[in-house]
Formats: C-alpha cells, structure tokens, sequence
C-alpha cells in the first residue's frame, strides 16, 4: 500500500475539507446512515493527503457502485459475536469497512485504560480502506495500534514455492507512538499491491521490478499476468529469494483475520469484503509511557540520522513522508492522482451534487 | 533463523533425552538453580531436533560462558514490574531467557482462559534462543502465540536506505493451530540471521545471495563484512529491492519489545542479552475454536496441495518440515551439527559430566 506516490506538481489542489463534504454528500446519498457517509469520506480523503493515491477517493466510486448493488450494506449495526471485554467479535454484515474498523477503534479506545490490550475481529466486513489512515488516531491517544486485514473471497498471491493464489496481499499496518510524530507501518505480505497492479495494467504500465509470476511459476514485472487465464500471482514479499518470510506473514494475517474472526476461505464467501483484526496496546498497562517513547524516540532518531547509502537522500522513517505530505495538504491542498474526479462525476450528476472545487 | 539445516546423515546419532540430560547436567553444575537447567537443556535440544541447528546446543558452550562471567544470572525469579492480568511486564534481571520465556509462557496460558488475550513484556532477559521452540507449548493447549525478540546491546541490521545497524534481526515466530499439525511461523526482519553469518564467517563459506551490505552501502555475500571496521550490516527483508517491508517489520519488534518492556537501546545496554514480547490470543474467546481450526486448517491444505513452482518438489508449511524432523528424531536420535558437542567437551571434563553417548 506504500508504493504508490502523490500526483504530480500540476493537478489542480483542492481544499481536503471540500473533497471530505463532496465524497460525504456522495455516500449519504447512496444510502450510508448515520455518520457512517462522514467517517468513510474522512478517511479515504486522509489516504490522498497521506500519498496513499490508490487507497483514497480512488476508492469511492468502487464503493458507490457496491452500495447500488447492495454488495455493501447502507444502514445498521455490526452484530456482537462475542464480547469478553478486552477481546471483541464483530459481525459486520458487509457494512462498509473503513465505517466499522472505524467504529472497532473506537470501542477498543475506550476499552483499552481497563485491559491494556483489546483485540477487535471483525467478519463480514466490506473493504477498510487504507489502513494507514487510522493510526494516527490510537497513536494521538498514546496507543499502540495494529491493524490486519484479508479479502477471503479474493485470492492473488500464492504460498512460497507455489504457483495458486491462496492469499490476498493482507496488508498489516502498525502504529508506534514515539516523543514526535508517530511511526506509520504499512506493509503488506506481498511485494506489492492488487490496487498498484490494477492501476499499471490499466495504463500499460510495468512493475518497476519482478514482482510477479506467470500461472507457470516464471517471474515477470508485467501486471497482465494478474489478468490472464489462468492468472499469476504476486509474489509475497522476499520474492524467489527468501518469500518464505512473507507467506510466514501471510499465514498470520489470514489467521488472525479470518481465524478468530470464524469466517474465511473455508466458507469460499462471494463479493468483494474483508476480514480485519485490529490491536491496541496501551504502553501505559506496560513499564509506562515515558519509558515506551523514550526507547521508540531514540530508535526513530537513530534512523533519521542514519548515514544513507550512496544515492539515498536521507533515511525516512515509515510514515514520515505521508504526515508531511499531509500537512502540506492541509496547508496548501492537495492534488487528486489523475482520473480519480473524473470517476466521481457521473456519481455527482446522478445524485446532484456539486463536484469540488 | 530457519536457514540452517539439519546435519548431514553421517553423523553419530544421539536419543534426545541423552542430550537433555547432558545439557542439563552441565547448566546445572554451572548454577542454574530450580527448574531452569532443565528447561534451557529441553528447549535447546528441542530446537536441534527441529532442525534449527544455530539455535539448539551450539548455544550451550556460550551459555556457560556467560554463566561463569555473571553475565547470565543463575538464580530467582523475574521482577514483577507491573500487572493488569491479561498485561504483565517482568523484569529478567539477566537470567536464562530460554527460562524467562517458558515461564512467561506458562503464566500467559493460566491467565489466558480468564483474559483471551495476554500479553507479556520481559525486560533484561538473557538471550532467548529458537524463538520456534516454544510455540508448540501454546498450539498444543489450543491458543495462538506471537513471540517477538531482540537484543537492545547489539545491533547489524540497518534500516532501509541506511548503512548504519540500529536493530538486530529481530525474530519473529507465530504459532497457529489447525485441525492437525500447527503452523509454526519463524521468520526475522533481517533475510538472514547473525547465527548463520557467523558460522559461515568461521567456516569460510558465503550466504546464498548477497544478503549483506557492506559499511558503504554496497550489497555482498561476503560474511566477513559483518565483522569488519567499520562493520557492514544485514539485509532487512526485502533486500534493496523491497527492504522498507523488513524495516517496518523491525521497528515494530523493537517497538513491542524494548517499548513494552520499558529498557532498550535508549539505556546503552551491555552484555548479550534479550527483551521479549510474548502474546497468547484465545481462538475460544473469539469466534470459538471450531471456527478457527476451520480457517486455518483450510488455508493449510490448499497451500499443501497448492501446484509447484518449477524446481520445487511440493509446497510446505512453516514448521512441517521441523515437525517431521522432530519425529523421525525422537524415533531415531538426532544427529548435530558438527562441532557442538566438540565445543562442550571442555566444559563435561571440568564439571565431571560425561559425554552423552
């Protein structure tokens, strides 16, 4: 989900708050209840400030077509699977996933002074959106939040020495608070994404390694394969070399997705959805706050600092770049990657609303 | 810590609990008080019958060093640093970590029927050794494990982009229950392990790949380079193709670690050591075992019978083929690597222990 990169220097910039009040007055007309329409609009836009472009509003004319066809539920609750206070099970029956990780963060936020550690699962989720989105809101509350999440109707990337999808590329993002800005860790199990895949093979474009392989096993950066019949897989991260390490990743995230959540691939669900497992730990619970950032502040500084390699500019910590894109965003808005209006303004049209300015 | 390789099949064989016991023996004449001989010697040869060679026995000689220097303490028990039931932290106050996790680990299945999720913090723990060990302990009563480790005194591992070494490879392993046998996930943020580049350092020989960077940034296979001035580093997963995936993965180890754990790299530590996090997660307090086993043992088999990459003989799980090894050795006996009981043979004659036969 980090492979994608902002649009270039002269797309139009929009104000973020307009882009949040256009894809808002778009999902509550599509039929979100509630805040649900807000708090979806909120976070995909916080994807675009981020540079998260194929995770942002890129997203929500997909989700709008969902809602039309009622593959994403509009309205209610998720149902209680189970609840033993510090460990929550969700049914999410197909609301939209960025609403209910939305909603799960805040249950576990409110949970965590008393446990020190909540973990929420959360089956029959619609797709959450960019993950990285949500951690700065555990972090600014001194949380320490992992996020996991799996499609287990979809499948692209094939266990380690195979040749079948088995996984989807389960993207894992992590939250570290620190004594300055937060670490944003978002990674995946493969190398790299369905939705930058999706987006090369649709404008010709190639990987800018191999990351992929044919049905026959044979590396390529060619995104086609993806699309062929039979179709390739993306290869999990450590490609041929060492992919042992990133089907190891997989097979966690498939398991705590849909293992504790009692709903996956053994149940070969239809329609575009997510399995999510989300994680807060209060260091707090731990040795204490001040002793938890005083060490992951001193990690983030001898990072920073760090010598780079010969045509490195400087050593980033993961999130940096996204938290400055976005207050430079906030700041001086922000440039949507080219054809994401465009794909909202039949969606505007059909439901009178005014596109952004 | 799963790039070694069982020894070749000429080599004497030994039953297990020969092993155990002379390994206990010798741990329990250098001082080791109560149970913790005995379960340092269990855990170290457990992980020779599971074909982690670099981390069974051959840990044994050094143990004993660092017991002679003081730098492992030898008795008492771990300091209660704070305590909120499903979240405690212990202070190791330097004794075998191999101990301090098997206690730990006991501690989180007690509480873990009550909590659902239970998560454990060690600080100033000596080393830990094959962080795959243990996992059995947790899938055989039904639970889920994540066991994260690493070394706040030393560091080879630089991040992405970077040529200094701020994190050592920071281990992970994840225990997983299925309908049959466990998927026991072992992987580190680094591609290789400094338990390898060592022998191989010794032994003369080169990594597979270039798996290491030199002090200027240049990739090599040379493991010499790690024991240069100045030294290179490990490779995090990913390599320089990918290596931000690795980075992210070691910032979160030693975020939950030496964050959690309240001691770390921020304390400028010395001597060979660990800080440990440890979490058990309750299939039961979810969505119930039966659902679990169903997820994952699905997802088990169709990468067990998921078609091969040219060159690959079938697809395994992560621990199938340490489980087989480990049986056929319990059947068989176990042949070491050569060399490690070699560089025990000292200590037996010192301690009047005699060589297992």
């Amino acid at each position: 989900m980090t492979h994608d990169h902002a649009a270039g220097g002269n797309a139009p910039r929009h104000r973020p708050g307009d882009l949040v009040a256009f894809a808002s007055a778009l999902l509550a007309r599509a039929g979100l209840d509630g805040d649900k329409a807000a708090v979806v609009a909120e976070l995909l836009v916080d994807a675009d400030l981020m540079g998260h472009t194929t995770h942002g509003l890129q997203l929500c004319a997909p989700y709008l077509r969902e809602l039309e066809t009622g593959s994403m539920a509009r309205t209610g609750m998720p149902e209680v699977v189970s609840d033993r206070g510090g460990v929550l099970t969700l049914d999410g029956h197909r609301l939209p996933g960025v609403w209910l990780t939305a909603h799960a963060l805040d249950l576990a936020l409110e949970r965590l002074p008393r446990h020190g550690l909540v973990g929420v699962a959360i089956r029959n989720s619609h797709h959450i959106g960019c993950l990285a989105a949500f951690l700065r809101r555990a972090t600014e509350r001194g949380a320490m939040m992992l996020l996991f999440s799996s499609d287990p109707a979809a499948a692209s990337v094939a266990p380690f020495g195979g040749t079948r999808a088995v996984f989807t590329p389960d993207p894992v993002a992590v939250g570290i608070p620190t004594d300055g800005d937060p670490i944003l860790v978002d990674v995946s199990a493969s190398i790299t994404t369905n939705g930058l895949t999706g987006r090369l093979h649709r404008e010709g474009g190639r990987l800018p390694h191999p990351w992929l392989m044919d049905a026959q096993g044979n590396p390529t950066d060619d995104p086609g394969v993806l699309f062929a019949d039979p179709p390739g897989t993306i290869l999990p991260v450590g490609g041929l070399d060492h992919g042992h390490k990133g089907y190891g990743l997989a097979l966690t995230v498939e398991a705590v997705t849909q293992g504790l959540g009692g709903f996956g691939r053994a149940d070969a669900p239809k329609g575009w959805g997510a399995s999510v497992y989300l994680q807060l730990m209060d260091p707090e619970a731990f040795a204490g706050t001040p002793a938890f950032v005083r060490q992951t502040g001193w990690i983030a500084e001898a990072c920073r600092s760090n010598p780079p390699r010969p045509g490195v500019a400087a050593v980033r910590l993961p999130g940096q770049q996204g938290l400055a894109r976005r207050r430079e965003a906030m700041e001086h808005g922000v440039a949507l990657h080219p054809g994401i209006l465009e794909s909202l303004r039949d969606w505007a049209g059909r439901f009178g609303v005014d596109m952004p300015a």
